[in-house]
């Protein structure tokens, strides 16, 4: 149970990433070989590990590791990156039902599971079947996903006030991104100028689930006090909210050679974003005639997506990117005064900015 | 935090089930007051509750309060009940799922999750929509249960050596089950006469998650080692099996008015069932060829439905019938030598005689 010992530098994410992907490729080794041995199909294991190296920023783990040094922690543990790519796992599994429930084609550049699971299966069944079948057993890889992250964790090697002060923050956040994925569903397809619920459903979906959560994660296993778990808190959640504004607009001004996903789908899907919340308000009643007919529209021509990206651009776009500017500098306030070790701070300023310039 | 302190002998199978029902009723009141509190929607919390509590024979936990008296604890703690309650709890997540791979309409009775949330926004959508919709936010609610499982086992109050004990028991389980759901729904629609697979399909979907693994559970939080391990394993298999094929029988042959679930789902589907693979091994060419063209026939009407019983009851049930007492006869072999106190003995006798003898 070692993973290669790579030693990284708090800003080394290169090295973070390599020893998360080196734990997932273990764990999932042993998946594998228990069931080859067992006679049990190895699509499933496959599917899980094409999934998750299919690419992926590897962002919470290596906000859990910045946690970890923003604690005190020094060089972080094998079971500080188990613990990591456990949360890297849940989030595969996350994504993986995710995307059932948007209907994305693909994901990373790839195809998604359920579609990939139907496209191998079409030889031998109908199209709706083949459709049918490939949503279940994505469903059911996820479900695989989600336990075996559990497992992943708990056989990290953490030790027993580890695994008690990390299980609360766990819990929370698994809760806070289930609800955030049931908002969003609840939303879509009924996009609405109502701004404060935008701002919710990115408040549970992602501030808290990719940026806040694995922090506080990270520090609790130094067993870093409540002080510093409010401070990463004070920089978690105004980042998280930039990252999820960000990926708004990638959504739907990205380019999908560079992010590897749709920029059509959100506005075929209707998704309640603050983005369009921002346009419904601001836009002219002609404008906001054209927005109400189109989006929502799962048939939206690229023509039109062109003519939705014109109005929110004029409407919208800037007020976001304001909105992102505004949070980048709370982020710089608290890091001026948080009271993490001058590494955990460099590390932080560095990820902040990286979040805030990314274009994929 | 306190449940209820009904004292339950270890055959008071009510009192148990009473007992376990106040802890995941305390559970689900905890998080209706949290989401209550962050202005997050009542449904989840109530779409859980309901499909718990709709019903539900809680077999699992009464496996694993079995285990732990086998493993010679005394009165169960209440965290060894809510231990058994999470085990409710993930098992209701696991079926919550089920129902949206298998499309079925009622469960217990009553409309399954995606099927009531589908009903109940269908004034707002069209059908498709309408349909699609149910299944996601099914998928995301079973999501919540499994999470939820997992929360509700380690704030159980469980030690640190229970809890190490206990976890890769679950973790075991989980997997298997997930692989038992998975064989199901790549043998769906293909049955054949390979008797091998569907009892390989019957040992990971049933034998082990629902007996076997639930029995060795409480054990292991008593403490107990290898040799109860394997009595339990030696008693929980068979019995296991012998519960799944029973559960065939009454998934064909049943009164949906008792069982609460239809009686013909499994003939439209083409489950890959040891009735249907006796079936079509002993079938005349004629028989055989009535059965290539109705099971798995989606549209199959009743008339039709009782043909396939008609067949299935000339072919194939008497051995599904003589398969169940052979179990039954190597649960009696296994508890007269069983190494577990007599109370034990008693209340794992009278579980396998209800097992047996069960109609719903």
């Amino acid at each position: 149970m070692s993973t290669p010992t790579i030693t990284p530098s708090p800003l080394d994410r290169t090295a973070v990433q390599a020893r998360v992907e080196a734990a997932l490729d273990e764990f999932l080794g042993d998946k594998a070989e228990s069931a080859a041995a067992a006679g049990l199909p190895a699509d499933v294991v496959d599917a899980v590990r094409s999934f998750l190296f299919a690419g992926g920023k590897r962002i919470r783990p290596l906000f859990c590791v910045l946690g970890w040094y923003a604690g005190g922690g020094g060089e972080p543990t094998d079971a500080v990156l188990r613990t990591a790519a456990a949360v890297e796992l849940f989030h595969a599994a996350t994504l993986i039902h995710d995307d059932i429930i948007d209907d994305s084609d693909t994901r990373r550049g790839q195809p998604t599971v359920h579609r990939a699971v139907a496209d191998r299966t079409r030889a031998a069944r109908d199209h709706g079947a083949a459709t049918r079948f490939g949503a279940h057993a994505a469903l059911l890889i996820g479900d695989f996903g989600l336990v075996w992250s559990q497992e992943l964790l708990h056989t990290a090697g953490l030790s027993a006030a580890q695994m008690a002060a990390a299980a609360p923050i766990l819990d929370v956040m698994r809760t806070e991104v289930n609800y955030g994925q049931y908002l969003d569903l609840t939303t879509t397809g009924q996009p609405t100028h109502d701004l404060d619920r935008a701002l919710e459903i990115i408040r549970y979906k992602t501030a808290a689930y990719t940026v806040q959560r694995p922090l506080q994660l990270g520090a609790a296993l130094t067993g870093a006090g409540p002080e510093v778990a409010q401070a990463l808190s004070d920089y978690g959640q105004p980042l998280g909210e930039a990252f999820q504004l960000q990926d708004d607009l990638l959504g739907v001004f990205g380019d999908p050679a560079q992010t590897g996903k749709s920029n059509i789908d959100d506005l075929r899907e209707g998704k309640h974003t603050v983005l369009l919340a921002l346009a419904l308000r601001h836009a002219t009643p002609d404008q906001r005639a054209q927005l109400d007919t189109l989006i929502g529209n799962s048939r939206l021509t690229e023509h039109e997506a062109a003519r939705c990206r014109q109005i929110l651009a004029a409407t919208a776009r800037p007020k976001v990117e304001q909105m992102i500017r505004d949070r980048w500098l709370q982020v710089q306030r608290t890091l001026a005064h948080a009271p993490f070790p001058p590494t955990a701070i460099a590390g932080l300023r560095s990820m902040a900015d990286a979040v805030i310039a990314r274009t994929s």
